[in-house]
């Protein structure tokens, strides 16, 4: 972007300031100036001029509080130290801009949206960048820990260095910060990022004695109303109802601000508007590959008391013959009692957007496998295969929900590897594609000679195949048990979706 | 594509030949065969060896039909000259690639899917392209007028010649095509290609009694059964049902052949499967631009009773300030009684294909534009603006569905200006954007000025008001009512969706 300007503009170039408001909207935009309290009896805010001091009041009939959120910054030790930044708004973001040379060393804190768009625009600019998060994985809360491994697998191949588990305790330096302390030893660093999260500035309201809510932020019901019949709240400040699970949640994102503002605007006016609520959407760019999430994540899905099956789909975003064709792998989560899809999970160079927003819609309506599996969505080769992405998914769903199918996922396969189970990890793809690359432990029947070559199998243990994708070791299964093996699994997602290490 | 045999290969480029189908599905496929009849008593297919002329017979316990489609040959004159073609299947393609060497002039009947994508093929061939349509507009049945003109425009500037209700009435020529003879007159040319749709093979299903439909492909049930309960029918041979009217419609595309196939399979191997029914989506690349649609057309929907309310709504295919955000134009018709979205149009070289997966799950689940309206869509500077497009649209709609807004399609103002009546149309856009491009007929005030220039507008008369994408039109219609003129509307799209001639 040329101009910060831009950020402020019309999509036509006119920048929104206090004269446009006034002018087009006949609005009154009032700056330098800090709202400080409510009196709800008089309907009355105080308002402090920022730069002479000088207190004021100004009634209202009906106030809409959209006061946004302000980043987390835990009492880490030397937190004062020169060059620790957070990141929120313009200014923020032009400081860290100028103090970002090539070379330098970074640490950001919190490897969520915000820590991981700056590992990114860091990480291009020349700067060595360690990635550190507390959780188990990256995007906790968004992605499930398989997916969440693809992402951190590309992260490190474009040069950053990401830490899980790790707990920044304090840092050390004369003025300048010089070393971050964590629980896993000390990182030099030239710069720190502080991308904790955000909390809701609530402190007006909850001095107002207005209700915050369970997630610390403030309550408001679906017409964005808080606990004052004459008071409003949208944005960063408020909570909002997840679509899906029916609880309280604090997301804040620009799409939903905007959406809850409307609402909240033709409310405060006197109009009836709803606010349907919320899914959780989340996507990001992160170098060359796409992440998206919708609905719920397996791991929230087992939280709420969902009984959940699931699956891992690596395909092409279009016709695999059509030029341009980039991979992606969903994640679906569905329901077992309902067959209805909980969540959709997407990452993977191709269209990510397209897949998590068609998602969207169905899951907003309660679709299950077999209506998302159906769905009559645009095909030609420049833009999808015969069959969807999201209709490949849904259909192998389906195939598991009844029974044809059984799946197991590559982190379980792990797990049983790393505790010594003894099962044959078949591998059905063709000799030219293991020669390219393969997962230590396997053993190769192609797919074309397992109905020649059964009696190489053993019948007394678990078999679990894996090829590409899934499509032929599910085939590999149900050949299998036609033939009278009965224990037989496929691996969801195949090489693709595999997030340890391949042989190459 | 380097090699046709990747339009037969799996994804990871195995071959799909009878080898393949016998060893890895045990499945037999028999080729250079001729199926010629149907003995419904004696469950006995009749088949004919191609080469050698033999008849043999082979029983069924189930059939299934998926006998395809034929492409259309109108019984035109001289129809037999050389260098006529008709394009369906590999051979087709492969003789016409052949002949088209550039320079030549190639005139193609029929600007439906085929016919402009081999259009926008042969020109970028180097060929003079004609693409001729017998109704008054191209893509009929698919689009409606304005969105195809707003096509018709782009495939003019890439140098492809277009005439619209034009009837091809036959050619003349030596032993090869010559001219191409219309109701317009005649035109020269060294290559013909018939692209004027295609029709289902039935013969056979017809001979052996099976119920034909009203569209003439095969009756089938949502189980994919056709009369005869043993017998499957899919893919271009039958019909489906539509999912937003009811009606049974002949829509062969290959994304809805392979989930009929699917069905028919599971049902004719004892299994309990339902075909959900079609909505008509369609998507096309023509050069630079996308072209969708899905549900109902403008047209259709009028067709089949409903009152409709439209919107048209151009806006960046992501947040305008982020590098690489593309137009795009959409349309949405909705059922003024429901409010339910009935269908959604879409052209424009932005992200097309996500936001008409979008609506094909929304309408799928009979959305209203208020619950299109609020989605909760992927939002992230490289995917969408924070109110994504069809949320946007959503919101128009709506407006206009409560009589806030009130809306005049381009082609209701062009009417108007046709039929010599007095109103006034209304510029707002800045003295800027005029300079550049501006609508004939118009008067300029830019909706900044608005306010203080209220005595310079007429009270006694229409006033229709447009900026470019149709926001400051419909802020120039709420602040003229405001100030007491009565009657005002705003223009659908302002000039980005204005599909007639500009001034530059």
């Amino acid at each position: 972007m040329a101009d910060v300007k831009e950020l402020m503009s019309t999509p036509v170039g006119v920048v929104r300031d206090p004269g446009f408001f006034k002018k087009v909207k006949g609005v009154n935009v009032i700056t330098g100036t800090r709202a400080t309290g409510i009196d709800r009896t008089a309907k009355r805010v105080t308002l402090v001029d920022t730069q002479s001091g000088k207190t004021t009041t100004i009634e209202y009939d009906r106030l809409i509080l959209s006061m946004g959120s302000m980043p987390v910054v835990p009492p880490f030790k030397n937190i004062t130290l020169q060059n620790i930044f957070t990141v929120k708004g313009i200014e923020d973001a032009r400081t860290l801009k100028e103090k970002a040379a090539a070379g330098k060393r970074v640490f950001i804190v919190g490897a969520g949206l915000i820590g991981i768009e700056i590992a990114e625009a860091l990480a291009m600019k020349g700067l060595h960048v360690t990635l550190a998060e507390m959780k188990e994985q990256i995007l906790p809360g968004i992605l499930d820990p398989e997916i969440a491994m693809l992402v951190v697998k590309h992260l490190r191949e474009k040069g950053v260095e990401v830490l899980t588990s790790c707990k920044v305790e304090g840092f050390t330096g004369a003025a300048m910060v010089e070393k971050v302390l964590t629980d896993h030893g000390e990182a030099p660093a030239d710069l720190v990022v502080l991308a904790i999260g955000v909390s809701p500035n609530t402190a007006m309201a909850r001095d107002a004695g207005l209700e915050i809510g369970a997630t610390r932020a403030i309550a408001v019901d679906e017409h964005m109303r808080t606990s004052d019949p004459a008071i409003f709240a949208c944005g960063d400040c408020c909570e909002s109802a997840h679509i899906v699970s029916g609880q309280k949640v604090y997301l804040p994102l620009g799409s939903t601000a905007n959406k809850q503002g409307r609402v909240a605007g033709i409310n405060a006016a006197g109009g009836e508007a709803v606010f349907a609520g919320v899914l959780g959407t989340t996507i990001l760019r992160v170098f060359d590959i796409n992440v998206g999430k919708t609905g719920l994540t397996e791991t929230a899905a087992r939280s709420y008391g969902y009984e959940v099956e699931t699956v891992l789909s690596p395909a092409p975003d279009r016709a695999h013959f059509f030029p341009g064709a980039k991979p992606i792998t969903l994640k679906l989560v569905a329901d077992k009692k309902t067959g209805k899809v909980l969540g959709v999970q997407a990452t993977g160079p191709g269209a990510v957007d397209k897949r998590i927003d068609t998602a969207v819609a169905a899951i907003t309506f309660g679709a299950t496998a077999e209506q998302l599996s159906q769905l009559d969505l645009a095909y030609a080769p420049p833009f999808a295969s015969a069959m969807d992405n999201l209709v490949v998914a849904a259909d192998i769903l389906k195939n598991k929900l009844c029974g044809e199918a059984k799946g197991i996922s590559p982190l379980e396969v792990r797990k049983k590897t790393k505790r010594g189970e003894d099962f044959l990890f078949l591998d059905v793809r063709s000799p030219g594609e293991h020669a390219e690359v393969r997962i230590t432990g396997t053993q190769l029947v192609p797919l074309g000679m397992l109905r020649e070559r059964l009696q190489e199998l053993p019948r007394d243990k678990e078999i679990i195949a894996f090829c590409k994708m899934s499509l032929r070791g599910y085939e590999a299964q149900k050949i299998l048990e036609a033939a009278g093996f009965s224990d037989v699994k496929f691996m969801d997602g195949g090489v693709l979706a595999w997030p340890y290490e391949l042989e190459q």
